[in-house]
């Protein structure tokens, strides 16, 4: 063979080199600036990485399916309000992802003006919850979102009407098969929970406190740091721990409007039947809480300070300052974090047919 | 002065010359097909210019505001559903973006799970019809946004609640002085509709059909181009015209089922008490009437089909053979369009504080 090439004069080898030389300075000053920051981290970074950890990309656990095309159905399911026997209502008629996630309201309201029994939690970072609901009765998103679509008082359809609606529709009798190519029948209620479950695992919002923990020291204010080493101090963490600040364990609670009525919640004990778990609820995640007001298992409080005041004493037979109050409030402030914009797009949904069934208003 | 450039070889400049002849050729081509499609228009395409026109950017009026800050404030106001009594609807509720600005239920379920009168039409487009409502009782969509809001069987609300739950709401506040900088008082119900209008007036669709207006004569299929010619010749455009193919005149119209049950609404005469106005309503578009079923002002024919025969039959006297409501039907489909997606994105909705109204279940 023969290489024709002419030799490059040594200004262009200057030339290469000194380009080479401003890359490799660049690439160097970066992992550079990044490895500071892993082992420099603050007391208070230290301290917090030990009661939570900065958030994974998804909620998805290993093996499972993560395909585009199942998530992109479960976000329409999750906004079809054809699930539910009325036509109405979706799984975002309460789990409002322009409200992060919530409605709230006390109790939602839905089929015929029904309330609810508990305060409707948010959907958003639902899935790294240990179980779902107040009572912790589903352990996963995927068992959750097939319980209210099927509850009398909440979308009061049934399995049969929501494989109806769904089997009527090419569209989704499509993407079905696309999301569950191994499945003989994919148009099935499991496969429902399932997508809207993938969906649900990717409502994940980043947090100032968030990018704390991840190792950028200057995403809080003063006074949202201080506020943190006072949640610490003060023992809070005890209860709001972990990926969301709560959604771990269950603890003895009782409001004071349930106080006041005599109508105490039986919690966790009407599932488990367990004296030891009478009165006791599943703990909130902190997460996003500035704007998932009202708050308690029974939403009877609307303001953040006050629920603060409360818990304190309730739980960790604490009196605060009203400083002390204030600096939490601060704190909590830096847990609001948002969607990513394709997340937050509503889907367009396909037209029923004539073998839709209809809606049906009657109790 | 003294101008030290070398000259450029022959090469140089040959390279060069080839360069900007590609150029110019590829402008020219381009020109000279932009201003073929102008003037060498397909006879249909020119027949269907004489019933409708292709679609403007948005449907604001001349020295309307525009201003991005106006629209992204009425798209809040839009999804927002503390403007209800009871904190659960909103404009969305009904206008669901997700199913073409309509909910797809016979009458919308307002307040107290109570049932509208008439089907509710879609959002989307609205701004170019004549007037608002079946009965026309608005003429802009400014004027439509706010009745709903104050309508006891809908969103139930006054003007008083409206304006107190944006008062107490810091971004808001902020958001409305931005957006109606001249105004003394800019929190009021007066700029709640020309903000939510304003969002509305973007609320623009383009379909295929819009497409062959402006010029491209292959966006239709050739059953919907056949379809299209059956429109015009059969007559449909006689009330269907314009730029949504509807909202321009009233005409006479009782259904089916209220002749079967003898409760004919008396339409437009409820508010214009004249005589001649009774049992007319306004035409509606058809603009993605594929998606805005059930039809008529009572919701009450769920299939395409069957309603195309049923208004060729009232409105023309003509008896449409299976072959011909086929083709109606295939041309109906070209009439879809899809919002821009910053426009699906769901706003933020700013927390509420310790002075908003709080949410109000009771009848």
């Amino acid at each position: 063979m023969n290489f024709n090439f002419r030799l490059p004069t040594l200004k262009v080898y200057l030339i290469i080199f000194s380009f080479l030389s401003v890359f490799f300075l660049t690439v160097c000053k970066d992992n550079n600036e990044s490895s500071t920051s892993d082992t420099e981290l603050t007391e208070l970074q230290l301290r917090a990485l030990k009661i939570s950890s900065p958030m994974p990309d998804n909620a998805f656990l290993e093996g499972m399916d993560q395909s585009d095309e199942l998530i992109e159905l479960g976000k329409m399911l999750f906004h079809d309000p054809r699930l539910s026997k009325s036509g109405t209502l979706s799984c975002h008629s309460c789990h409002n992802l322009a409200t992060f996630g919530v409605d709230n309201l006390p109790v939602s309201i839905g089929h015929g003006w029904q309330r609810g029994v508990f305060n409707s939690p948010s959907v958003l970072n639902a899935a790294f919850h240990k179980s779902q609901f107040w009572n912790g009765r589903a352990e996963t998103v995927e068992q959750q979102a097939g319980m209210p679509i099927l509850e009398k008082f909440e979308m009061a359809s049934t399995e049969k009407h929501v494989i109806e609606v769904l089997s009527s529709i090419p569209q989704y009798v499509t993407m079905f098969g696309v999301a569950f190519p191994n499945d003989a029948a994919p148009v099935s209620y499991k496969n429902v929970e399932t997508s809207i479950g993938a969906f649900e695992r990717t409502l994940i919002t980043i947090s100032p406190f968030n990018d704390f923990l991840a190792g950028d020291e200057n995403s809080l204010t003063d006074l949202q740091k201080d506020g943190l080493a006072l949640f610490i101090e003060t023992g809070c963490h005890t209860c709001h721990r972990g990926q969301v600040l709560g959604g771990e364990i269950f603890a003895h609670f009782q409001t004071p409007a349930e106080r006041a009525s005599g109508n105490i919640s039986p919690g966790r004990f009407e599932i488990t039947e367990r004296e030891a778990d009478k009165h006791f609820f599943k703990v909130p995640s902190l997460l996003n809480v500035v704007h998932t007001y009202p708050y308690l298992h029974d939403g009877s409080i609307w303001d953040l300070s006050q629920t603060i005041v409360l818990v304190a004493k309730e739980m960790l037979n604490k009196d605060l300052t009203n400083e002390e109050v204030d600096l939490l409030t601060e704190f909590m402030g830096s847990l609001t974090g948002v969607l990513p914009n394709e997340t937050m797009q509503l889907p367009l949904l396909p037209a029923s047919t004539s073998d839709t069934p209809l809606p049906d208003f009657s109790l």
